[in-house]
């Protein structure tokens, strides 16, 4: 036995989406490249902004003594402080390039926030359906990845949340807009959320952190804008990166920022800095730190998502299909016609149509549909989706 | 209290190297950058081969489809192709791009492999002195790490190796060129170590890996050169980066690449392509990927590394410092004068010249050098050298 017993477990149940990639692979393998309408990636077809690219090749031609050197393991101080700068904005509360830390895109800066928050045993909820990866972010660090259902709006269950709250519970992640239904979450909400940890607090003994994953915050439509989780609850973590609004996934470049007044605010951020180092990111990438240091604020163009989202969801809604309108980040999340997600998933890859089930997002009976992709290919799977719905949606 | 007690406690236990870089920064802040010699940190001061630049410089300026996008975890499947030719190279074996997983640094390739490997409480062996981020590395993935001395002349010590073998023997670090030491490990002594490894398996009732940590492998002297580890023992795992041999260790831009002889090999590399994803690394970064692709066999000019170890280990010599004149990497490792490596650290650093104590590596009584810092510095160090031997060493 060469594998740790666990990984080996985990090759063997396979992500829902790496499923579906693999499965697209050889969809077009077999049947020719154009001939798969691929909806199951997050991978941003979006051009990153032309300002990333005249910004990169500025500091690709500048000499620098050690331009892509070590430098200190929260990254470059310059950077920090830019990126300070704009989450100030976002969240309604002032910090100081101190409060950041650059990291290895989201994941790298949500394990690094996990590594530093948990103790054996502790527990962080989470709403489903949700990106699952949580459960290996958690999982890595010894923690439990508690799921509270959302409401039927898909809007946070407080109540519910409330009541799986712990003397064991150290963290709660909220990732909004959603990944997998482009839901916001209200400042209500998030209000009604703090309130409750607030009031928690002497009951369970300990401050509960939430740690807002927001990749999607700048890709929003119709006049939407997220909330600051900061300005509603001082023990708050940012872990974000610039894959989807600046559309560089491949680059791994992102940020945890602190709340300046979250308890032991201080102590986190060295805890954050400390672990960006164990676990082997070390840094975040030299160069794509200096790039995105100058494209703060800045975001792809949204009204191209916004053109595919309605054209989408515009044919689904024709052809029966049941769903909320997301007003941010790119997908989209309908009920299965029938019910059973597998199986329409499946009558659908038979018709070389890639979609999640929901069950990959722990709420079976949906389907995530990443648009993210060519409008040409969107409107060539209506077909279908109109005889997959003819099929299973009596 | 918000911090795990394990990243609390190594928060106050500082590792020796950020000790000394944060004693720098406080000593450069009080008089000024100038009068500090800093041979604390690795952190190459040779420019990349002028092929970097000229590589960045195109790949940045070729237009791409989802150019900066995800692609694989496991990396792009052209550029694992060019890194396989080039470690088939290396290791006498022939590898395939199959065979390759493009990681965040040798830090990153190293926790996938780690993770990839350990059950809890599996045992890691590794030679003292040792890079001590490999307690982090190994403890990260629930395991424990084993030390053993090494022989006097910094050679594996493999019949005190073999007496460490256990039922929990995962696998050994072997890291040639050493940090700190310098050592190249020679073919006689790996094929020892393989014979000893194969003896043990029935014994043991396990293969135990070796893991070859090798970024300094193109960065020897004297026509040394690194023995390939996987000609010699087919259960071998190479994890590394081109930080040190091409002087980007802020991209944070390696490999893992698994011998193809290797026990359960499939098995291994989806593990370490599972791994890269669910720590949170996702995949190296892309842009460097296909950089590093083009550069293959090259280096920096070791010829300057060269100079600068000859001009430092003349002084010291000739000073009476007692250490080994070092064939690879870019580190001096003598006994500290006295005999108490704190107290003449101590020294040194009170005459504004950093360097490590050997505690920090696992050895006390003796302390690091990185030469990898500009010439004058070097030069400038010599009074404080002398004068704390003139002190210290009686």
């Amino acid at each position: 036995m060469a594998l740790s017993r666990r990984v080996r477990e985990s090759i063997e149940n396979a992500s829902w989406i790496r499923r579906m990639f693999e499965a697209g692979a050889a969809l077009r393998a077999q049947h020719g490249p154009q001939s798969v309408c691929d909806f199951s990636l997050g991978n941003p077809d979006v051009e990153p902004p032309a300002e990333f690219q005249e910004a990169l090749a500025q500091i690709v031609a500048t000499p620098m003594v050690r331009k892509h050197g070590y430098m200190p393991n929260a990254g470059y101080p310059e950077v920090r402080a830019c990126v300070a700068e704009q989450v100030s904005r976002e969240q309604g509360v002032r910090l100081t390039g101190d409060s950041v830390v650059m990291s290895c895109g989201a994941s790298g800066a949500m394990n690094s926030v996990l590594k530093t928050l948990l103790d054996p045993g502790d527990e962080v909820i989470v709403s489903l359906p949700c990106f699952m990866e949580y459960v290996s972010y958690v999982d890595n660090h010894g923690g439990k990845l508690i799921t509270v259902p959302s409401r039927a709006d898909f809007d946070l269950d407080v109540e519910a949340i409330a009541a799986r709250l712990t003397p064991r519970t150290a963290a709660i992640i909220i990732n909004s807009p959603n990944n997998p239904t482009g839901r916001i979450y209200p400042e209500e909400t998030l209000r009604k959320l703090a309130a409750t940890l607030r009031e928690a607090r002497p009951r369970i003994g300990r401050t509960v952190y939430i740690i807002a994953d927001e990749p999607y915050r700048k890709l929003t439509y119709d006049g939407a804008s997220v909330p600051g989780i900061m300005a509603l609850y001082p023990h708050s973590i940012v872990a974000t990166s610039y894959s989807k609004d600046l559309s560089l996934p491949g680059e791994r470049i992102g940020y945890a920022a602190i709340c300046p007044e979250a308890e032991e605010a201080k102590l986190l951020l060295d805890g954050v800095v400390l672990c960006t180092r164990i676990l082997g990111y070390v840094n975040a990438p030299a160069l794509m730190q200096r790039v995105v240091a100058r494209l703060q604020g800045l975001s792809v163009d949204t009204e191209i998502y916004r053109r595919k989202r309605d054209l989408f969801c515009g044919a689904l809604a024709a052809m029966g299909y049941q769903f909320t309108v997301p007003r941010g980040a790119f997908y989209i999340f309908p009920r299965a016609p029938g019910g059973d997600d597998l199986a329409f998933v499946k009558a659908l890859q038979e018709e070389l149509t890639l979609v999640v089930p929901g069950r990959g997002f722990g709420l079976p009976g949906w389907f995530r549909i990443a648009y993210c992709v060519d409008t040409p290919v969107i409107e060539r799977s209506f077909p279908a989706f109109r005889k997959v719905m003819a099929k299973l949606g009596r």
